[in-house]
């Protein structure tokens, strides 16, 4: 399967979407997780034939996509699901949402582990819960690790339920088989509900491939419940169309529960691009994780090459880079610095957590091998 | 402007949306409010456009699609929208309840009025509210109107939020300017919120035009939050575009108290096509008018002709009417009888109101006009 190449900056600046759309010409977008990449073929052509027919009403049912999910996720990761076990909404923060109103109450505490991904800072307050911080173990030197221990404890001291980043944004971790077990004993031990974000799932590399938390234990079927999309590899973010999977009887139970519209607030142009893609895509999809993966080792020698002292591991999976940028002396917030003077737009890493995230940033490297270049260059040039 | 005919039976099968998904084909769908029109032509070559640049990542901003809604509101019904007291969401039923979520307390009774739109039954319990029922006064005979006093006495006894159908979906009731300001004061006097589904505001016929609430009184502006689509007016229900419009400092407030999230669910499919279509979707919508027009009026006529006895008043708004058909002798649920006998699918008018609807159900009329007759024909054969 041929590499996907990113499309040309002049085609990119013609899309309205927040990566292109939030910036001026002279900076180059690093920072939200949207692709470069035209659209998967499958995909584009599902969703002209959607216009020409005039197929713009409710959505009808989350079978078509569970099914087309269903059989993606064997396929791809050996993954069994029943499609009888999906419920579909707009966007996996919505479903992480929904699924935290039912597994906690108000005031309840809910585990995040940053650096994460910035929004799971808000969904837990939005479901009336409390954010409980235990943050990942290691670093960017030995490698990164969920703090099984520091979980066990703040279940242990009434927490209810955990937004686990499956494989993890921003660092790019992949969790092993092992690490997601013992999660599930641990959650099974305090009768709590781990709500897995699977989103990169379909976004890592080979060498460790991404492990479907629903697929470890007995245990992580009881008190898991998986949110997912096609949104993020196939770059469909703004078409929602995500997928709550459960099972148990209890994650089930839990569905089950959520308010009836909740499913009715699929798009049916999400619904019909994620069919395409999860049944057709899959050549397309190889070929664009072929690119990123020839960027994220690109990154390592322009970072090596050009700003020695940054911090950076090579991603399992996504295609976001953790940066430690402490070396350049520019604070804490160092993308200020990058958009500023380097016209370089990267996310702040304080996004991913208050402390951890200092001197950090995380950058988008879902582009062109050139663009990439280029925003290394402006960073070292701007030192 | 020339009326806009429906699509013929062969092709609005080949879409996948409720309307014709939900039933086998020996079924007329005349339910789900979807139409049967084909889109608007700059609808679909935006939407074609947005495919062709892969533009699908997220929305980057509420403020295109707000710039777009006020300049359609003022050019339709003279209401200057302020695009900066606007923001974007998914869909009306996620805005109302974001609104609830914000004007009430748990528990705290919200008003609605039956018969009405059912998924108004679970919107307030989805904000963790409790629906408080203030049935509309009148009858298919007299008119309807809201019951203002019944209304007073509720937020009298403590509701402290009333969810508007502004027009009134199902009996497709245009408010009046007088009804509306003293709605205005009553909610003023108890300091409560009214939240006004303005979904089907650009479907009124002419003679009784639709009033948006947040033109009608300062007490409006300061009590009012109104959450709109094109979705209803284009056909554009599965494509997640709302708008949640405020006019005052306690409007602005509630819309910025709701979580961030909130408006990242805007669909960036939604958007390009809701621009669209606010912007250029003028004459197809008055042609769209004009066969509902049409319709509306056809509806009577073969109702007194094939089922005399039947309940009709001609909805001053909408492209739903709602039938009371006791004559029929089908008891309480005569959607029933339609769809097993007379294969033509209606909504259960209890699905509206549980004593309100009995013996009752709503009719789809926006639809060709001889599947209206085979519709008609049908039911009256199944007697």
């Amino acid at each position: 399967m041929p590499n996907i190449a990113a499309e040309s900056l002049d085609r990119l600046r013609t899309r309205t979407s927040a990566k292109w759309a939030l910036f001026p010409a002279d900076v180059l977008p690093l920072p939200v997780a949207e692709m470069d990449f035209p659209l998967a073929e499958p995909v584009a052509a599902a969703l002209h034939d959607a216009v020409r027919r005039s197929d713009t009403g409710y959505a009808a049912s989350s079978l078509p996509q569970a099914e087309a999910f269903a059989s993606f996720a064997e396929t791809r990761f050996g993954w069994i699901v029943d499609p009888a076990r999906v419920t579909s909404t707009a966007d996996v923060s919505m479903g992480i949402v929904e699924a935290l109103r039912q597994a906690t109450k108000p005031g309840d505490g809910v585990i995040i582990t940053p650096p994460i991904y910035p929004p799971f800072f808000d969904l837990a307050p939005e479901a009336s819960a409390r954010i409980v911080e235990v943050p990942l173990s290691g670093g960017i030197g030995d490698g990164w690790s969920l703090d099984l221990d520091g979980i066990d404890a703040a279940f242990a001291a009434g927490a209810r339920a955990m937004v686990l980043c499956n494989p993890h944004n921003p660092v790019g971790l992949v969790h092993s088989v092992e690490t997601l077990r013992q999660l599930a004993e641990i959650a099974a031990r305090h009768n709590a509900t781990i709500v897995s974000d699977e989103i990169h799932g379909a976004l890592s590399y080979g060498e460790l491939p991404y492990v479907p938390f629903l697929t470890v234990s007995d245990a992580a079927r009881e008190h898991g419940v998986a949110v997912t999309s096609a949104s993020k590899a196939f770059n469909l973010a703004g078409l929602k169309c995500a997928l709550i999977v459960t099972a148990s009887e209890r994650g089930d139970a839990l569905r089950a529960a959520m308010p009836y519209e909740v499913e009715w607030r699929t798009s049916i142009f999400g619904q019909i691009a994620s069919i395409a893609a999860f049944r057709d895509g899959g050549e397309w999809l190889d070929g664009v994780r072929g690119t990123l993966d020839e960027n994220r080792r690109l990154l390592a020698t322009l970072l090596a090459e050009q700003l020695p002292g940054t911090g950076y591991r090579i991603p399992d999976a996504t295609y976001l880079a953790w940066l430690d940028l402490g070396a350049l002396g520019w604070g804490d917030r160092p993308a200020e610095r990058a958009l500023d003077v380097a016209k370089v737009a990267l996310t702040p890493g304080v996004d991913f957590g208050a402390e951890v995230g200092r001197g950090h940033a995380r950058l988008n490297f879902a582009c062109s091998p050139d663009l990439l270049r280029e925003a290394v260059a402006r960073i070292a040039a701007a030192r």
